[in-house]
């Protein structure tokens, strides 16, 4: 079922801070903020071979990354991986015991893909996202 | 820099429970658990694709896995990245004011390559490890 490790997310205060230190301390390429409203997030890539890592920043009053801010301080935030079918996928976890979070229904995130996220007790404390691609 | 994303480490109580999820409820090839008493761990990999996920179980009194299980609980522990000379990059992390962990000196990790550790407090949380290919 698993297929690429698409990202890795980091909750992040701000999000410009950290990405001129992934730039100019670790050498990479970062692209250029982007605001996301709909998702509560302000988000910058830093771009890598293989993979990339995502960098949040809270945007707006309701947003899922001041939460976890506030409970856990800035850190990595979610792993997405990136699978063929997500519908498929969501039948098999669910008949396999897994909890899916919200209503179950697959929803468009950040990036304009049909997304799920898993609940983290059931993968050792790991929030996972799957991503349709 | 930064090289390709070598893994993602994850801090677990029992590396055989986590890896029977990863293989029978997300479908992703796991290795067999290794146990690296020098380092105080045992480690199983889930492979993926572009990259892999580490999964880490204390071994032994003096486990630093052991250590962060008490702090944090279960999760995501470390992130890894390839680098080409690992001596070179040090430096020039410390002229640009990162904190090195330890005594700064490259040390064998636990899949025999050089390694070194940079302080979380020096981004958002993040412990990164830089490898050493």
């Amino acid at each position: 079922m698993l297929g690429r490790l698409n990202h890795i997310a980091i909750a992040v205060r701000d999000v410009a801070v950290e990405a001129a230190r992934y730039r100019d301390i670790l050498g990479a390429t970062v692209t250029a903020p982007q605001a996301l409203p709909a998702h509560g997030v302000t988000v910058v890539f830093v771009e890598l071979p293989n993979s990339k890592i995502e960098l949040l920043e809270p945007l707006g009053e309701h947003s899922p990354i001041a939460a976890f801010l506030a409970r856990n301080g800035e850190g990595m935030h979610h792993v997405c991986y990136e699978i063929a079918d997500i519908f498929a996928a969501r039948d098999q976890l669910i008949a396999r015991g897994t909890r899916v979070l919200g209503d179950g229904t697959p929803k468009i995130g950040a990036h304009g893909k049909l997304v799920l996220f898993l609940h983290p007790k059931d993968f050792a404390g790991t929030l996972i996202e799957l991503e349709q691609v």
